[in-house]
């Protein structure tokens, strides 16, 4: 019988906390920058009760699920990865259960690995995509190291990771292409993007093509507010073109993302001819680890 | 007629000077921390002085020739950029003179520019192109911007920059990946470069690729010490696919490099299957400062 649930995304840098009904619908929610790296050993039933103890008290009964790198070895204890291809079924069976201070039972995610051409891993991601509730399709979850999925039969067959966000940061702020960056102003934005999407598509790479950021402004042919976005949309450009060569060419991506990176992913798809069914990372985890809680309390 | 020849690369960090003889043998050089960047506005007579004042004194009626950054808007006297196509005769009409103390004149030679699908610049590198004396080829110029040129009925008709040598050292120092790595010892170099040259090869493109290198360590499948190696054979493998997509698959490739870069780019360029002529950058910059010179001089 579904219970209330309290669940939380708990990441490296930040937490998300939330009190889910039995039917999915979110009760109470907390986002906090209590991370695992901000825990002390031994200090994990006590970090708990800060974020969520008062979920616990409105909900004595809910059933408790932690998704992320709360399950790493650098974690709370570590629940060992499952290889895909993965059902939520054989994500859910694979979790591992901890203590809180009263001995009730906090039941702790594992994450993905996947070894096709080289090793990757998730911890949480999966949550999001088993929250999407495919059958069939293609996951983007874009981020500092975004993460593409494929999902066969309600299974994730594979999935890889792009060290985008990351890349661009270094790009941005640490080459020499970041010296001539200015903060966008007026058309800034969408040109830069647009000559970013159509640098992605030309010969040469991604080593050639950032560096036009730098020849084209000292010719004066692309404004110092144009050189962020050029590079934003030439390596989300990049990223869609590396998934494509590897999962194939679909006519529908599932986006998970918000804001920004909802904004500039959304864009980059369609203007590849792609059809994007987004959903935010929130409504993602809260139905995925609501669907993986149901599983465990079957 | 020919006459001995003072010839200075010199750069935004450091500045190599030569002496050179009338057959093109070299007498004398010397290399300095002196690049354009230390020399204050109005002191480049007296900087020439304390690179090359006694090479003058050994040579007094030597032709003085100077290539590189000394040509930019901050060097000393700016001589515009050749657009490309460009023949070395093209290259040596298009230099400008400056004086030295004694009313000496000093030849500075352009730079070259080139605007195919984005514009382009080169400083220096165009003397070490004309060095190679081809009527037809692909040179590859390894470095923190790598330049690979494209030369026709003996002319430079294209080129294109590669920010390998800078994205390396972002990634190996800056990024996530820089954690991981650790000195390359017994045979982490050759298995490392091994690996890279295969990941260039694998779908999923750079962002994906370079991630690898996270977690193949993570898994226990890669040595923290292959970890540089890895990240340099994979842009370095990056950088030869990018040039032939530019300017087709050659069998032959003319290398201008020496040390470390010849190595890693040699080894590359044969394990794609490539012929490599290797020239040292001296050799390429004295035999076509030389060239340019004895144009000049008619």
């Amino acid at each position: 019988m579904p219970k209330p649930l309290i669940a939380l995304d708990w990441g490296t840098t930040r937490a998300r906390a939330f009190l889910i009904s039995e039917t999915g619908a979110v009760l109470q929610r907390r986002i906090a920058d209590q991370g695992i790296q901000s825990v002390p050993a031994g200090g994990y039933p006590a970090a708990f009760e800060t974020l969520a103890g008062d979920f616990r008290r409105a909900a004595p009964d809910a059933a408790i699920v932690l998704a992320g790198m709360v399950g790493s070895r650098n974690g709370w204890i570590e629940a060992p990865y499952v290889a895909c291809p993965a059902s939520p079924d054989e994500i859910a069976a694979a979790s591992i259960r901890a203590a809180l201070d009263d001995h009730t039972t906090a039941t702790i995610l594992p994450g993905l690995s996947c070894d096709e051409g080289a090793f990757d891993v998730m911890r949480g991601e999966e949550t999001l995509i088993v929250g999407l509730g495919l059958e069939n399709g293609i996951a983007c979850l874009p981020g500092t190291h975004s993460k593409w999925a494929e999902i066969r039969d309600g299974r994730i067959v594979r999935f890889a990771s792009f060290m985008t966000g990351e890349v661009y940061g270094l790009l941005r702020n640490g080459s020499i292409l970041g010296r001539l960056a200015e903060e966008p102003s007026g058309e800034d934005a969408s040109n830069g993007a647009t000559r970013g999407r159509a640098g992605a598509q030309r010969a040469g790479g991604l080593l050639n093509t950032a560096f036009a950021a730098r020849t084209e402004v000292l010719a004066g042919r692309m404004r110092g507010g144009e050189v962020g976005p050029y590079l934003s949309a030439l390596l989300v450009g990049q990223e869609i073109l590396g998934a494509q060569s590897l999962f194939g060419r679909r006519e529908e991506i599932h986006l998970v993302a918000d804001g920004a990176l909802a904004e500039s992913y959304g864009a980059a798809l369609e203007a590849a001819g792609l059809t994007v069914r987004l959903t935010t990372p929130e409504d993602a985890f809260v139905a995925g680890i609501r669907r993986l809680a149901d599983v465990l309390t079957g």
